[in-house]
């Protein structure tokens, strides 16, 4: 024991006594994304569930990083650095062993970088038709003339990341590991692929009318039978969807093992789109399919679009006065 | 400085000897959830990011938890216990302040807590009408027969939780938080409350008729009043939607703040749908609305629904034979 026995409070807790008579038999789920773990044994004979989480950084934290205690590269390229750190004040034996914390560095860092890792706001837009060509299309039309797409054409049309590319058919679709995944079979729980379609006309889900909907289907089928005998996994772990908006506006199609779920907005509901529900919903719209529909999604303040006329859709602001609160609570029964 | 001067390689690594440069300007984005802060600053007069991420447990860290150093006990419900610890083996000066590791014990576990933590597997499910009246609709009646629906009734009919609630018309609906959230409106970006209907007829999306759309925008609407009303924040950062699967029946409707990313499943696709899509679709799917509609969605194998038919609606394990391989080889580019 060391001088924490002193502190004879915090000693003889209850917790603390449960926990000493933990009798570990099994792990029963480590979650890398939010840093916890969940802990099956025993106590006493009984059982006992630990749930362990990672506290967050606090404020105070950021003062010792220029006193670093250990560091070590893992690897550098370019403008981008990764090491491993050590977030600790004490000078300890085992130091390696304690290296806690990964740091990323760029630098330097430029305007776009900064954006990207900025806290925006978020808002909720229902964009109508009128919205999107009064605003969405001229923003895509930009977005293809000045070479943005550049990249998609050269994996379509060009034999860019060939060695990456798991299936290519010029009458089909192009389907390759995303960049949020290594690729590895082994890490087949984070898998993550997209599929880029072989159509010019397709944009994004707004473009899709009635007769899209069997091509839709055999495409989605094309993919589960590929992916299932690539990675021998069943097709009804595969969460399949497109997003709105997109971030390229070329038509392309998400895969991801349904265990994935640190995907933050990646698979949420407000930019994520089932292409199930997709192709369930084309049997319902009518022949313009997608044309006329109000499409709801979330979109934050760094978003092109949001600066381009988004903003000026955005409901009013709050929605009561106080007169309308007064009322409300003689109303109805509003407590706080 | 210590003992890791000896050691030169690391001391004078690319990446230590810039971040010992840098200095802090401002914190981008702090992420509670992963545990990741991202800062901006200045190395050599050039901007630099820097991106920390506490690293996910190591299995020897199990190892130390019948010898903690400290545990700083925060609360005990009966069979529940929260409390701090600190995860290093040293022993140091300030021990309080390097707490940095939660820990929550539940102990006696009964099964369904351990059912709650395990990891389980999770599929793609396409419910048909007819899965749904032969599979759903007698687990829904059994839920209503054996009073799992009693804490709903006591929120809606008594005076259960009364303390809590924010809103409560019996012509429309009880409004409070739900219990992931304090319900402090200082943390307002974590908000989540719920909305329960006095409607006894809509057990979940299934049930929701052309008829409904115009009571389903009427009380979309009075929660985005009531709630910029009471916690002062706009309309359109409200992320408003439903649960299909429920994981109760009576029907009911989430309401969270666009900022909270960390719900798991909670807001994904394939568990939630936005109030305003399902407005929507009812706008196209004729007068028998989400009756006769395939619903797809995400299902853990620990749901009550798995074991009682729906796994015997799964798509075929995989789709492919060695044959199909080859063919699919010979026909076009499959490089992996």
């Amino acid at each position: 024991m060391n001088n924490t026995t002193s502190n004879t409070i915090t000693e003889y807790s209850i917790i603390k006594n449960l926990v000493r008579d933990f009798k570990l038999d099994k792990v029963l789920e480590s979650n890398p994304q939010t840093k916890t773990v969940s802990l099956l044994g025993k106590i006493k004979n009984e059982q006992a569930i630990i749930i362990l989480e990672k506290l967050h950084f606090d404020e105070n934290d950021y003062k010792h990083l220029t006193d670093l205690q250990l560091v070590k590269d893992i690897a550098c390229n370019d403008i981008y650095h990764w090491g491993l750190i050590r977030f600790e004040e004490y000078g300890a034996v085992d130091e390696e062993s304690r290296l806690n914390v990964k740091l990323n560095l760029i630098w330097p860092a430029t305007e776009v970088h900064i954006k990207k890792y900025i806290e925006q706001k978020f808002h909720i837009i229902r964009e109508t038709p009128e919205m999107y060509v009064t605003i969405v299309l001229p923003y895509i039309e930009e977005m293809h003339n000045n070479g943005r797409l550049n990249w998609v054409y050269n994996i379509l049309y060009k034999d860019a990341e060939l060695d990456r590319i798991i299936y290519k058919d010029p009458k089909e679709f192009v389907l390759l590991p995303d960049m949020k995944w290594s690729g590895e079979p082994e890490e087949i729980d984070a898998l993550y692929l997209v599929a880029i379609v072989y159509r010019d006309d397709i944009r994004s889900i707004r473009d899709l009318r009635y007769k899209d909907r069997d091509w839709l289907i055999e495409i989605q089928d094309k993919i589960k039978q590929i992916v299932t005998c690539a990675y021998k996994i069943e097709s009804d772990v595969l969460r399949i969807f497109v997003h709105y908006q997109p971030s390229y506006y070329h038509f392309h199609i998400h895969v991801v093992n349904v265990k994935q779920f640190g995907l933050k907005d990646g698979i949420s509901v407000g930019k994520a789109i089932l292409l199930d529900d997709i192709i369930e919903n084309l049997k319902y719209m009518g022949e313009d399919g997608y044309k006329n529909r109000v499409i709801t999604y979330i979109i934050g303040e760094s978003h092109g679009l949001w600066e381009r006329g988004l903003k000026d859709y955005r409901e009013s602001k709050q929605n009561c006065s106080n007169d309308d609160i007064k009322e409300a609570k003689e109303e109805q029964i509003i407590i706080k």
